[in-house]
């Protein structure tokens, strides 16, 4: 192939962004703030540092600097394994007979296998700075409590996981990486806690639950001294740290010249889509430059597409703050879809601020549509990803496809968020026959909705 | 951090080689020729194109020309996850203290989780060229078999692949990532051959092994029309295809003038250490420099350090040709260390001789410090390192300790040839305290000699 634009465009380690985009302080009108649950008023930054540490507040509170320079540290953890790369898909172009040009930016590599590690690495540094002992966290499926215990390791933190109970004794991979990275994994619920005591006393043969992990880990950092908890997806703050994912891109993209007609990412909490659209956004949101943007979720979990916009708790233990967000409601059950990830009920206030406003798409589609996009980028691209990632492939190829029909040669940039490797028991389901669909019906939707709390 | 060198090196893609080197056409004495076991005479190129392809059987009997020229296609498929990072360990330096200067070379960053796919891709593209319909092979872990069904998945080629029965069902996720990428996986031994029914008749309960997953995989590719049997190791055209480890290493060193003391790989069949140090050992060889190599095997597999240089059968099935290689005899039966790719009772024909000429120096460690040393490095370098590339890390760590106390600022480069993330019941054992070692006693090794054939 003769290409001026390689397979992989890596960044020079001195090209490498020095500051967040902080995408808040483009935006007229911002998110919503974080309510107290107690009082409805607004958290105040005492309030918020009895959970996170102070700088982490400051973050989640800053809707004005529109840079903030990321420390040395940081800078340096993001060298072993940033700039990620960002990919020109030849092969999937040719194996899909498109005129469209794709991209993605690829976050898998890295033995968290995500993106998670950006915000990660972030988070312990401020506890560290703090003079913290250690942060507790949630973990599901383990991606975040990897990048997490990763992190602690680097900086000798400690790390406290609690891990929901069924993931730690079904899937023990990602609890053996954690443990290997010198990190504590709890399966929730647990004697260690007083919530965990207590589901225990009522339900001893509880499999657990990401709510109930969540009120373990908030409260083992509460209760001891030296300890905040800490988040992997949601907050603003997240959308900040993970925002390296979308400047490496932009100037990866300004370097050649290339600038996207659309850029796809997959959506749980929103971390990886905040971060990757955010400066692009910025652009949006100043008048400069115009761009579609494309949230992707799964159709068992539609928070945007089938949501409402409303203040919510963050956590079905309905310990955290109130948020206002596009949501199914806390207590909304989501069927077992294999994109762990992407199996919460919210969206962060930012994306949803944004998709209220319409300056953002969504779209939702069915995991078995996903897993043979997967496949196809597998099969091609040669690198397995997640099924979480397979959500923004399922909705890049579609468009691909279009393009195809109407022959335009549009570019399109998508957000590949992380590997499958510890996914091959979805896989093997997809390879089996065996992957089911669901979709919740609007009656179940109305039942969850009735739930929210009266704000 | 101040330094000129960065985290990690890569490549431009048109820095990338554009040439396999053959250390063999640089080698005054060449590797003993393959004999047929009928007849005791060398393998001719007409006997060896009845289980390999054209091409490669000329590879593997070409000892004269210096460089041959990778074919575009594999160069493109090459760009897909190459270059592969040279990255300059600063974290595990400053962990340990070391006035040394450590270096690696990275090829885990890809789906196969290692160097593998770099002769996947080639013996895969021969076979497509030679118009063959499909290729069979045998795994053990299955790395290697999952390297073979990325590449012919990508070519549109069949990839038949035997795993031995043991791992097919205890370790069902690489057997899943291969039929993801379209490869019929049997278990072995099964009903698809004769050998296998013969096996299956006398021991139903048997768990497999190696040796009779390459008896079957030879016996499907030579008694149906169309295909041919490709392996992972050992063969002087694997090292050939392997050198692009070295090539691309030695390219990213002379960039910035850095010459390593020391060239250090763990090494099973072989293929790994002779594709990184080739280049290095062309220098040695013509008399241009010198280098320390080291080669790295596990104490409970020790063909180096306490074989014997003898003919012996590549396989435990003998069906294959006779090879000259330091070997432990086709009849040993290594411990269950948790490095499968070390588990091959000999060595490469090349780096034999190389060894045999005192050009290579070759120690043995055992699996408990080899975790020990894999643990420091995921918690320093971020990457978790297989158990068979941690082999080479434990070295590299004892040197650059040595460095310590010295004083001595020597330049380490060693190959880390892949990731963990498929090894965690191994990483389990280790954090639990539960990892054994192993060592053969002399008696052990006697009785394995007594087996080796009479040539």
């Amino acid at each position: 192939m003769m290409n001026e634009i390689p397979y992989k465009i890596y960044l020079d380690e001195n090209e490498m962004p020095t500051q967040w985009y902080n995408v808040r302080a483009d935006m007229k009108k911002k998110p919503a703030p974080l309510l107290n649950p107690g009082t409805g008023q607004p958290m105040t930054e005492e309030e918020l540092r009895h959970v996170f540490c102070d700088e982490l507040v400051k973050q989640e509170l800053n809707e004005t600097d529109r840079f903030i320079d990321i420390p040395e540290e940081i800078r340096n953890f993001y060298k072993m394994y940033r700039p990620s790369p960002l990919v020109r898909a030849y092969c999937l172009e040719k194996k899909l007979d498109t005129p469209a040009k794709i991209y993605y930016k690829f976050e898998g590599n890295n033995t968290s296998g995500s993106h998670k590690l950006n915000s990660a690495i972030a988070q312990a540094y401020y506890a560290k700075k703090q003079g913290l002992k250690g942060v507790t966290t949630e973990t599901g499926a383990g991606q975040w409590g990897t990048a997490l215990s990763m992190a602690c390791s680097y900086l000798d933190l400690d790390c406290k996981v609690y891990m929901v109970k069924v993931s730690y004794e079904q899937k023990p991979f990602r609890r053996e990486v954690m443990r290997t990275y010198g990190a504590s994994v709890t399966p929730s619920p647990s004697n260690t806690t007083n919530v965990g005591r207590k589901i225990l006393a009522e339900f001893p043969d509880t499999n657990g639950s990401l709510g109930c992990a969540i009120s373990e880990a908030v409260e083992a950092a509460t209760s001891q001294e030296g300890y905040r908890y800490v988040l992997g997806s949601v907050l603003s703050q997240v959308l900040l740290h993970q925002s390296v994912i979308g400047m490496e891109s932009k100037i990866a993209l300004d370097k050649y010249g290339i600038k996207p007609d659309m850029i796809i990412g997959c959506a749980g909490g929103g971390s990886n889509l905040g971060g990757l659209i955010s400066p692009f956004m910025g652009e949006k949101l100043r008048g400069e430059a115009d761009y579609r943007f494309i949230a992707v979720e799964p159709a068992s979990c539609p928070s945007l597409t089938r949501g409402v916009y409303a203040y919510d708790f963050c956590d079905t233990g309905k310990v955290c703050p109130l948020q206002k967000m596009y949501t199914l409601g806390s207590g909304f059950m989501p069927s077992p879809n294999h994109a762990g990830g992407l199996r919460y009920h919210g969206m962060s206030a930012i994306l949803s601020e944004l998709y209220d406003q319409k300056l953002m798409e969504a779209v939702a589609v069915e995991q078995t549509s996903v897993f043979e996009a997967a496949e196809i980028f597998a099969r091609s691209e040669g690198i397995l990803p997640a099924p979480e990632s397979s959500h923004a492939i399922r909705v890049a190829i579609d468009e691909a496809l279009k393009c195809k029909e109407t022959g335009e040669e549009k570019t399109i940039l998508f957000g590949l968020t992380g590997t499958g490797y510890f996914d091959m028991y979805a896989y093997a389901a997809y390879n089996d026959g065996k992957m089911t669909d669901y979709v919740p019906t609007d009656e179940e939707l109305q039942r969850s909705f009735d739930s929210l709390p009266k704000v």
